[in-house]
C-alpha cells in the first residue's frame, strides 16, 4: 500500500523522475499514472486496470488469430493440481517446488492440491485418456488462464507477480521432427507478437542447459533487451523430453500397430509482454504505445470556446466517424487543452488531433505524434489517409529505433574482464562459451548476477575456447543482467 | 474417474439412454461423447475441452460486444481475497462462508487468503482508491475469470463444479435510479445471450428476499426451464445495497461539494450457459446446437469413391470457399459416411452438406438439418443463399420450439395441492405469494425442494392472498424444482 500512496502524492504532477535516472521508479510511476495497473492489498499481486487489460486483449486477439490458423484449439483445465502429479516427473517437481501454493485441506481423505504454477501435469493426465491412435495426433491445445508462483513477494507489475495471466500451449506429435518444427513455429509467433504488434525487437535463441525448463530437451526464447541494459525473457517454447509422456503414460497406437510414446512441446507468453512495451518505448512524459496495441490509437482534442464550441465539436465528431470507432474525442468541459495533452501523452496515445476555431476556419487540423512530438497541419480531406499512413509510420519507427538500440548493445567479447565491463556498461556481451552448467554457475556467482540469455538461432557454429574456463567452446552465447 | 471410464465403454455406440428416460445420464453422456467437457481427477472439477470452450468463446465474444458498446471495460483483479475483506460486509461474509477455499499459509505474518468465490470485496477495495469525484462515475468494470466454490463435490459439468469460468460486472453510480436502470440493462443483455445467441428462452424476473444475493437490495435473474421440468438460473444482476460502499469506504465528492457513498450493481453469467444449451436442444442422437453458437455451423461430408474422389473433393472445397472459413470438410479416409453422419450429429452441427459422385452429376448437394432431420436437394448455384437462410431458420425454430415448451409449462395455481401436483408433473407453478422468507422456507421444506424462482418483470401487481399461508399476497411468483 506504500507504493500506491506514493503515487497518489505525485498524482497531478506527471512523472517526477527521468527514465534514465531511475528506471524502476519511472516504471512504477508510468504503470500507476497511465492507469495500466495498480498495487493490491495482497502481497505480490497486481490489479490489471482497464487500460492495461485492453492492451492484453490486443495481444490475446492477435495471438489467437495466429494459433487458430495453425490448428491450435483453446480449452480450459482445472487450476488445482494433485501433489502426486508433480512427483511423476522428477525434474519438473524439483523445478517448481519452491514456487507452489497449496489449498488448505478441508477433508482428510483428499490429496493435497496445488494452485497451478504451469499445467503440464494436469493436461497430460487428460491427454493420456484422449490419445489412442496416430489419428489423434497432432493434438494442439492452448489455454488462457491465471498462473500462481508464490515465491514472488515484491511485485513489479507485469514483470513479476504472484499471480499473472498467460497462455500455455501444449501439443503432441508422432515424431521429434514434427515437434521441433512447431516448437520453433510458436516461437516465431512470439517474435511476431513482440516485433509486429508491440514494436519490441527480440532475438530468437536457445537457452543454455542451466536455464532450460524443468523437463525439457531444449528451451527456446524470445529475448528482449531493455533501455536500462537488462535482458527480458519475453516468451519460451520447449521441446519437451519424453519424460512427461512416460510419466503420464501417454501412448498411441502407431501405423505400425505398436504402441509408442509421443513427443510434446509446450510454450507460453504472459502479461509480461505489457511490461516490455512500457519499458521499451516510454519516455519522461509517460507511456508511448505502438498504434497496433494501443487501446486508443488516436485522440481528438477539440479546443472549445463558448461561441464556437458546437461547430468545433461537430467537426470533431465528423472526423471521428470517418476515422473509426477506436478514436476518442476528449470533450471534458472542466479540463484545459493543455491538461488533456499531458493526460493523453501520459497514456501513450500514438496520435493526437487538435482542432480549434482557427483550424476550422483554415480547413485543417493539427496532428501531433506522441513518439517524436512532431506536429503538422493536415487539410480536412487528407486527414483519413494521412492518419492511416502516420500510424503505420509510428509503428515502424518505434521498432526501428528500438532495433537500432538492441543491435548497438550487443558487444562481442573474448575474455572475462571484457564481459564484466561490457555488461557493467549496460550492454549485452556475445561470447564463445563451453555450455557447462558449472561454468555458467561460476559466471553468475563471480559476476554477481550475469546470466547466459540465449544462443541466437542464427549463430554460426561456435569456435575457439570458452571465454571463462578456456575449454572447448560449444555455444555462441549472449550474456547480460536480466529481469 | 469412474464416470470417465463408463463413457469410454460406451464410446463407439452413441448415446445409450433416451433423454426423457434418464436425463442426468443422457446429459453426462452427451457432454463426454460430444467432447464438450471431461471429468478431472480433482473432485468437483471439470475440464472444458476445445469443442465446449469454442462455445464459451462464442458467448464471450457476443457478450463483450454488448457490454463494450455500453461503456463497460474489462480488467483483472487478484484471485486472492484477504479474510478481513469478507468480514467487512456482514451478510456477504455469512453468505459465502461455507463455499470458500483458502490458501495454505506459508508465512505467519500474512493474513489468511481466500480463493475468490466472487470479487465484490477485492474490487471495491480498489474502487475506494480510484473514485474521488462525481466525474469518476459511472465506473463500469467487468472481469472474465475463474471462480472457486468449494462446497461442490459431485460435479455436473457446466452446471455445478468447484471451479468454473464466468464474467462479473461491477459498476458504480451516483444515484439509485441510474444503478437500477443499468442493473436491468445487463439483465437484458443476458436475455439476449440466452435467447438470441443460444435459442434458450428465459423469463426475466426478480428473486424473492430469501434467494437474494448476500448484500443486495434486489436480485434479478434470467430463469430458464429445462425439459426435465426443472428451472435453471442462468444469470443474475444485483442492485447492491450501499452496504459495500460503506464497508469499503467508497465515497465521491458530489457536485454539491459533499462526500457521498455511491450506488452499485454487480452481475454475472458463467459456463453454466453451455449446460443450458445442451439440455434445452439436445436429443437422443446427442447435441443440437443453434448455428450462432456452433463452433462448426456447417459440415461438408463428401462421399468418396476411388475414381471420383478428386472431383468430389474439389467441389466440396469450392463450396467451403464459398461458405466461409468456419465450414469444415470431413475428408477422413478411414471412416464411412454413415459413421461421419453419426459423429457430427452427436456433436450437434446444425447443418450437414452431403455430396457424392451422383450429386456431382446432377449438380446438387443434399442439405440435412440436425434439429429436424429434414433433407433437401439444393442446386449448386443456390447453396450459399439457401444455407444462409436455413441457418437463420434453424436458429429461430429452436427458440420457437423451446419457447412453446416453456410457455406451456407455466401453470397458474391458487392452492398448495395444485402447486405440489403441478411441480410434480414437471411444470412450473405461478401463484400469488406473500413473499415472507419463513413461508418460502416452509414451502421448500414441506415440498422437499420446491423453490421460488422469480417474479416475472412483466407481472401485474399481485392480488388476493398467499396460496400457502393465506396472508396478503405481495408477489406473483414462479415456483419449481431447480438445478
Amino acid at each position: 500500500m506504500g507504493k500506491a500512496n506514493k503515487a497518489k502524492d505525485a498524482d497531478e504532477k506527471g512523472i517526477t523522475v527521468k527514465k534514465q535516472d531511475d528506471m524502476p521508479e519511472w516504471y512504477s510511476q508510468v504503470i500507476l499514472k497511465a492507469e495500466l495497473a495498480d498495487y493490491s492489498p495482497i502481497k505480490g499481486c497486481m490489479i490489471i486496470r482497464p487500460y492495461g487489460y485492453a492492451i492484453w486483449e490486443k495481444i490475446t486477439d492477435y495471438f489467437n488469430c495466429l494459433i487458430k490458423g495453425a490448428g491450435v484449439k483453446n480449452a480450459y483445465f482445472p487450476m488445482f493440481i494433485p501433489e502426486s502429479f508433480f512427483r511423476k516427473e522428477a525434474q519438473h517437481a524439483e523445478g517448481f517446488a519452491p514456487e507452489v501454493a497449496w489449498v488448505e485441506r478441508k477433508d482428510d481423505h483428499e490429496e493435497r492440491l496445488a494452485l497451478r504454477p504451469t499445467s503440464e501435469t494436469i493436461m497430460y493426465d487428460a491427454y493420456a485418456r484422449w490419445i489412442r491412435s496416430y489419428r489423434d495426433l497432432p493434438l494442439r491445445i492452448n489455454q488462457w488462464c491465471n498462473i500462481i508462483r508464490w515465491e514472488v513477494k515484491d511485485v513489479k507489475p507485469f514483470l513479476r507477480s504472484r499471480e499473472f495471466l498467460w497462455q500455455e500451449g501444449h501439443c503432441v506429435y508422432e515424431t521429434p521432427e514434427e515437434r521441433h518444427k512447431e516448437t520453433l513455429l510458436y516461437l516465431d509467433f512470439y517474435r511476431k507478437v513482440a516485433m509486429d504488434l508491440l514494436s519490441v525487437p527480440v532475438i530468437m535463441g536457445e537457452k543454455s542447459e542451466r536455464e532450460r525448463f524443468a523437463g525439457a530437451d531444449a528451451t527456446y526464447t524470445i529475448e528482449g533487451f531493455m533501455p536500462d541494459g537488462k535482458a527480458l525473457q519475453m516468451g519460451t517454447s520447449h521441446d519437451l523430453s519424453q519424460g512427461f509422456a512416460k510419466a503420464f503414460n501417454i501412448r498411441y497406437l502407431g501405423k505400425d500397430e505398436q504402441f509408442h510414446h509421443p513427443y510434446q512441446n509446450s510454450w507460453g507468453i504472459s502479461t509480461r509482454m505489457i511490461g516490455a512495451v512500457v519499458m521499451m518505448h516510454g519516455d519522461d512524459k509517460g507511456l508511448v504505445l505502438p498504434p497496433l496495441c494501443a487501446p486508443i490509437p488516436v485522440v481528438i482534442v477539440p479546443i472549445l470556446f463558448d461561441e464556437t464550441k458546437e461547430a468545433v465539436l461537430a467537426k470533431a465528431r465528423e472526423l471521428q466517424e470517418e476515422l473509426g470507432k477506436d478514436v476518442l474525442i476528449d470533450d471534458r468541459a472542466h479540463l484545459s487543452p493543455g491538461y488533456k495533452f499531458n493526460d493523453w501523452e501520459m497514456k501513450g496515445v500514438p496520435l493526437r488531433i487538435e482542432i480549434g476555431p482557427k483550424d476550422l476556419e483554415k480547413g485543417h487540423v493539427v496532428l501531433a505524434r506522441r513518439d517524436t512530438g512532431e506536429k503538422e497541419f493536415v487539410k480536412f480531406p487528407d486527414v483519413k489517409s494521412h492518419v492511416g499512413r502516420l500510424l503505420n509510420t509510428i509503428q515502424e519507427d518505434l521498432l526501428r529505433k528500438a532495433k537500432a538500440f538492441y543491435d548497438s548493445s550487443i558487444i562481442p567479447v573474448t575474455d572475462w574482464d571484457a564481459l564484466l565491463s561490457t555488461v557493467k556498461g549496460g550492454k549485452m556481451a556475445r561470447a564463445s562459451f563451453c555450455g557447462n552448467p558449472a561454468c555458467e554457475e561460476s559466471i553468475k556467482a563471480e559476476s554477481g548476477g550475469i546470466t547466459a540469455r540465449c544462443q541466437p538461432l542464427d549463430s554460426a557454429k561456435a569456435k575457439g575456447t570458452c571465454f571463462k574456463c578456456g575449454k572447448e567452446a560449444k555455444l555462441d552465447m549472449l550474456f547480460a543482467r536480466n529481469y
